[in-house]
């Protein structure tokens, strides 16, 4: 594996391979010292042209556990402001010796393009409403810790598909694995057209959520309501969130996720968050498991997509 | 111990023996390399929520010659801005896996709440007008330093004590030691009772300057000024500032302290802090190796109180 | 070498010495795992008043390749918000115990005044117009790896002659070793005087061009034209741009330089930056090895002036 840009490139094999080794990394993040040295003197850079601190802090964390040394690039302090274009702030990131960079921008296929400038390894951290390969990898991974496997389970993705890479790259992953995807949202916002995505479209949630293993909540940016996409924040919670009484008709082996960060009392009432169903803060700690196995897949002796003995063995509390 | 919040949690004998072993870090700190593997593999995240370099560096190096990681999570870049509630933030770093957070809010309280929230240990680096327990720690070790012991020192604390978590934590800790802590400010920086506070007022620093042994200023914010607390920098300097003519009546074996950053010419003349007396400096290098032994105290083997041998042994210079 | 502040202090023979000294962190650049433990346990502190991503991540690479601990401190984030002097900044640095503070602000002469306060090594990234010393040493190297010396090269250096340190310090270094450098601007972007300048001013681009072994363009700020310095982008380009016509003039083992970030289309054509006599990409990639030399020669075991055999030693990919 030389980049990660896109869930589509994994393939089914491709990503049941990144959840196997992020088997390993939950047991090293388990020790007493969760450190091994697998990446020693690599460097990783993130280069963020959008704030997130939760990702940046979840690759560097990773990136730290691997015993890479990590740098930041983000935009408000770089030399964007003097109007470097972003080839050459690639270029000039490449030519320092770097051995992969982390992006994230508002742009659709910037990844892609850094990936063709440089020789180093690039993983999407996010490219405006297109993908976010390891957040479907940690939701897939955190659905298998719980269920096993995806293989025909029932998955709704509740809210803005039309604006969020996370329901892409999740619809594409869990169809991947087997699921069966359903998509549940005001029709502004739902893509033009779902040609070619396979999910089906709920009529609404009430219907459908006594038969869902997984209830995925997707973000509600408030600039949806300044837009007109939605009428209120309470008309939407009303139909689209998952309130504590819609909890009481969720199957009680049914799971609760979220990206975060959330909106409490809109997408999600306060409560929910609570409910032995939600997985949410799984989702956070296995993100920095699975991002730890994407950079040692990338960087790491990958080529055999195995651990290497010295990396698994190591001191015990 | 498990957090560190408040001097009053950790009593006379809590101090001493935080202090006890500062003596073995300033050690530390003055070897070749002035680093011990104590921390490896620990992750310490500065969860800043108001702007602090001097603070924040302090606690940073002072992790990293434990050799634990540090990560920064400052509010600016921080999802915060998305409308994170303060919860769901740590409840995300939390999930990530790490074993320490320093906290510094705006507002009191902050960092118990935030310690109610998780696993992880908490250290107030500042909450509000309320408390800022290390500055007081590394006051304290800098006058033991200095006179042997604070048992029947007379420190007469200067400034705005009404907005001074400094104060505070300082008034809790001096007196702790059996050290008589007078407070000198006109009357609008105190705070409306001092009912139960273990500190005396004095009249006026002129009438209480020949008998201290030592003099603690604080850093007098200009929006004191604007809110109509005093009437201008000339006159709080003319009844409040350690003026060189002041300086001159002072013990010689008196010290001069200040937490930073200094309004030389206001609170403090620019040559009073040149003076012998002056152990201002000494503050600032004393801060990293008492927040060595707080963060050890917490992380490291603490539970016995004292400096495993591989720490404390090691290749000298 | 204690400090570094500025090209003249080093002579022909000091800058002969760090450029050999970087040949052997080019080879380590080149390794698997490019590191060193040279400088464990000394720490690095980055200053910078002025923006730059750039030269930060560069020295800052530089260090974490000799295994140094990096600390950043920005000014947006610091307490100079609170007023606090440069001279306390440096105080209270100096005293959390730093080995080398790295220093860029906008008036010339700073890193002189830090020099005078500290008892750490300082080294200047950039004060004001003035000087740039690591900047002209990696183009020293970019140049000598090219073309074996500089002795005897005639060297052009095209654009804001008056407001650039990258000019000051390439005029010194480059003929210090023997160059014959002329310089080429319109009259409003020469300072008002070139006396004592190692230098002759060109009549025009045209003229000269054919002639040169090195063509070092500098960037051109966009301000200038709002200060009614240049009439027009476009004019500048016409007359002072390396065009993609102009190239076709160039000797065909000249070199192209600059020392970023480019205004394409402005002082340099696009095209012009993948001709094979660009080496504006091996200037980047140098910068980090030069970066590595006057680090190891300041704070490593300098006084020899070469490179003890446990750092050149190590295992090899």
């Amino acid at each position: 594996m030389k980049h990660l840009l896109s869930i589509d490139d994994l393939g089914p094999a491709g990503i049941e391979e990144i959840l196997r080794v992020t088997d390993s990394f939950v047991e090293v993040s388990e020790r007493a010292i969760p450190k091994v040295p697998a990446l020693r003197g690599k460097t990783v850079v993130s280069l963020f042209y959008e704030d997130s601190t939760r990702t940046r802090l979840s690759f560097e964390t990773a990136a730290k556990r691997l015993s890479a040394d990590t740098m930041t690039f983000s935009v408000s302090s770089s030399s964007v402001n003097k109007g470097e274009s972003l080839r050459d702030t690639v270029e000039t990131i490449e030519a320092m010796g770097i051995d992969a960079v982390v992006v994230r921008h508002r742009s659709a296929g910037v990844p892609w393009r850094v990936a063709g400038w440089m020789q180093a390894s690039v993983i999407n951290a996010g490219d405006g409403w297109h993908e976010h390969p390891t957040q479907a990898l940690l939701d897939c991974y955190t659905i298998r810790s719980r269920r096993g496997s995806l293989q025909g389970l029932r998955i709704g993705i509740v809210g803005d598909i039309k604006h969020s890479r996370v329901a892409r790259s999740d619809i594409a992953a869990f169809a991947a694995l087997g699921a069966s995807v359903s998509v549940i949202a005001p029709p502004t916002l739902l893509p033009p057209s779902l040609d070619g995505w396979p999910v089906q479209v709920a009529p609404s949630l009430d219907a459908i959520l006594p038969d869902l293993d997984v209830v995925y909540l997707l973000r509600l940016q408030r600039e949806r309501m300044t837009e007109a996409l939605i009428p209120s924040l309470r008309e939407y919670r009303a139909c689209y969130g998952l309130t504590a009484s819609r909890l009481a008709r969720l199957d009680p082996d049914a799971l609760v996720m979220h990206p975060g960060p959330m909106n409490r009392g809109v997408e999600i009432d306060a409560e929910v968050t609570d409910d032995p169903r939600s997985v949410i803060t799984a989702q956070v700690a296995n993100g920095v498991a699975v991002r730890m196995a994407v950079l040692y897949l990338i960087l790491g002796s990958g080529a055999e997509l195995r651990l290497p003995e010295p990396v698994l063995s190591g001191t015990r509390a």
